[in-house]
């Protein structure tokens, strides 16, 4: 009860078949078990309330304790102690808590639902999570940020994506929880921790949309709306084995929202199936007007994803056409994407972040430092780079859509080490589709080990319906 | 996995430390789990996605099963295998379910928080469960009824006692359960579900408050602001061991909330201790005008309780003064209440019953046509009767403050027969307060087995301060 972590390792068998259950899901063997009990940081004090023995076999006893912590929240656990050489041992743990409220790690607000539909229509019935960047009336944009949500008006009117959502019979189940101010990019937040993966457990949930998605792969919304400008809808969708769509830019009206960085902005929502995904587009999205000539794949474009990852493409691509073209992200794309990105959030946020030292987490405020040390000859560059690049882009993809992946791994570990490089290599990937300005559906693939992976179809501008159209088809 | 009762029950070893754990907490006896699991109703279907076996033993397995719902949420179960004479059967079960966004039972909509402090003050820190019949800016009033709720405007404007509250630091969790138009009152609702008993599992709530005190029991706040008009806020928390408190009519402002009997209804909130309920007296009631001679018990109400409350409050009480006063309440008084409380809640709810009629439950429809029914001269003589009581009553007590049971029994099981006895049976005991106007503060003790009671200490006007005092010394 005291968390004594080398006690808790000391009781604990070692053995390949020890099970620890909780709300992080089972981990199995005593080297996973000890692994994770490190990885989630101290226990809440508690204290036991009641016990029931039930004697298994001679030196076996199960033992299911009720437990009160300083907060009056209790839980219960089961545990199976075994006899063995070195004394008794724990082969198996099963631990529970009653819930807090809701999970603030995948909403700042939720209701049932927090705005009703404003019409009876197609959506009647779906519930959608608003990642916190939109105009929701009443409430406050919180953009992942306290100070910021403290500091912003009230508002009075939904943004209109929105609007069009209640109208056509959605329902917002709520705000979802979203990257710190578009500067932090996994799912893990100072200010509201590190949003779970209700997928795959003990598995960073990505980012930005990081709550939008988790919300309905948890199954507490039917949709997730959000904001893809570096990934941000796309990756946390590949990591939590979601449908998603990252909209051609401007075809779907961002008014009411923050602006991240507006050259790549563009609207994306997730979904546990191809039909809501579709459903969504179907009021959002205009009627198609581009044709598509060919489904192809880019073999430099899938060495950017590891092993895992490619394996589980390539049986789905095999019997697509390879496409022989140099698409791969050049050194010099990445880098004016990246300086424009940073040049575009800080005039969203730079302000902000000046005036409120210290309220901000490490990494964004760090991200923040770096983006205002920008000289204006940079960021012109830059944007003159990126003009040129979305135009070849365009030209090169013409009327075909491009078979990748959607992130090059599989989500990583929450005790992965240093995720730099990881977020480089996801940049690389992710950012042909923000410097064309292209639309991609993400569907959802699993490895072997039943790990999400998605795979995308990106495709010319305004081919977003018909990219719904040739994802359904594929599932 | 198919939910077959009888095959369930057919494998549930039927020993006296058969154990099973689920959200609802722990039940122990083959029997006991026999009847909770009759008692739940049909489970949700679901798939095995994963399973870990470990052998304990000879004929003893430990299996840990992932499982996945329809609707994508996920769950995990720990059962403990024996093989006996008639085969295999299950002697623990721990059963976990991914937990919904939120628990729609407690609350209607919640945030981190729902509404922000207006300024720093004694109650900085201190979460707030607004019960859905207070006014709070951005979001209708519900009042348990989904019709009420998308029928009533959106509110501009804090109910004063809300604005207060946020003015002194507190912060606005969110909007927490009632039950159906104060029309039906142990915290079952025909539209949200059993509110649950966060500390005593499988019994009732208690209700009208009924979310509100479950929110603070389970922790999820730390005041539950309710209405108290036929023991709303005192019942629910004394079956969850709460502090309560239920002041003096019209001390403390209505204005914002939905009057459900205006001659009975007045402001009560509920807290885990004495401190954090006196907190709130501190900034909602005024300064104490009322001395306190006497504390006293009158054995005729104490004897409106069954036997486990009267002794626990017998072992409270004994060194308390008894007064022989024929203080029960007289059968007109009770009557004359009743028909008041119908009298008014149709004056309240009466026109939306008549043009919603299925869209209320049972429980409060066949009320509401009770009280339609009701002709006005019945009505004046109810009302005159009250004011007569109302009077005697405050004569009798004077300045004492007199011990009483907050509810005449612990919170029954779920699983109950009729629970029309004990609501008239409750009503006597609760209704003094509401005929007398008068503040009371409840007290939570425990039964030895550990189930929540409350005493009552029931004061003349204006005495709320003080009995809030009078608690504390007693805890």
């Amino acid at each position: 009860m005291s968390d004594d972590l080398d006690t808790l390792d000391r009781l604990t068998a070692p053995w390949s078949d020890t099970v620890a259950v909780d709300a992080a899901g089972v981990a199995v063997g005593g080297d996973e078990v000890l692994a994770r009990r490190r990885a989630r940081g101290p226990a809440t004090s508690r204290q036991v309330v009641g016990t029931h023995v039930q004697v298994v076999a001679e030196g076996r006893a199960l033992v299911v304790a009720e437990f009160e912590q300083s907060s009056g929240r209790r839980g219960v656990q089961t545990q199976l102690w075994q006899r063995g050489v070195d004394g008794w041992e724990v082969s198996a743990t099963h631990v529970m808590l009653q819930p807090p409220a809701f999970d603030r790690r995948i909403w700042r607000v939720v209701g049932d639902p927090l705005v009703l539909p404003l019409a009876s229509g197609p959506l009647d019935g779906t519930r959608i999570a608003v990642q916190d960047l939109f105009a929701v009336a009443g409430q406050a944009i919180g953009a992942g940020n306290p100070t910021w949500r403290a500091t912003s008006p009230l508002e009075h009117a939904h943004a209109p994506v929105v609007e069009r959502l209640l109208a056509a019979g959605a329902s917002v189940a709520g705000l979802a929880r979203c990257d710190e101010l578009g500067w932090s990019a996994d799912g893990r937040s100072p200010h509201h921790g590190a949003t779970p993966n209700p997928r795959s457990g003990f598995r960073v949930s990505g980012g930005a949309a990081s709550g939008s998605a988790a919300a309905v792969a948890a199954g507490h919304a039917d949709v997730g709306l959000g904001i893809d400008s570096a990934g941000g809808v796309r990756v946390p969708a590949a990591y939590q084995g979601l449908w998603a769509i990252r909209t051609t830019q401007d075809v779907v009206s961002r008014d009411g929202s923050l602006p991240l960085a507006p050259t790549f902005d563009a609207i994306g929502w997730v979904a546990r199936d191809a039909a809501t995904l579709a459903a969504i587009g179907s009021v959002l999205l205009p009627e198609p007007v581009t044709a598509i000539s060919d489904v192809v794949t880019v073999d430099a474009v899938l060495e950017l994803a590891d092993d895992d990852v490619r394996t589980v493409l390539g049986a789905a691509v095999d019997r697509i056409g390879r496409w022989e073209v140099d698409l791969v992200t050049p050194d010099p794309w990445v880098q004016a994407y990246e300086v424009l990105q940073q040049v575009e959030r800080h005039r969203a946020f730079g302000e902000f972040a000046a005036a409120h030292p210290g309220e901000m987490g490490e990494l964004a405020a760090e991200r923040a430092r770096q983006a205002a040390a920008i000289d204006d000859e940079s960021a012109a560059q830059a944007r003159e780079q990126v003009a040129d690049a979305r135009e070849r882009l365009r030209k090169a993809i013409a009327d075909r859509v491009v078979v990748l992946p959607s992130a090059p791994t599989v989500a990583p570990r929450l005790d992965a080490a240093d995720t730099a490089a990881l977020r480089q290599a996801t940049t690389r990937l992710t950012c042909l589709a923000e410097i064309g300005g292209l639309p991609v559906v993400s569907v959802p693939l699993a490895t072997a080990a039943g790990l999400p992976v998605g795979l995308s179809l990106m495709g010319p501008p305004h081919s977003d319906a018909m990219l719904l159209e040739l994802a359904a088809s594929l599932a």
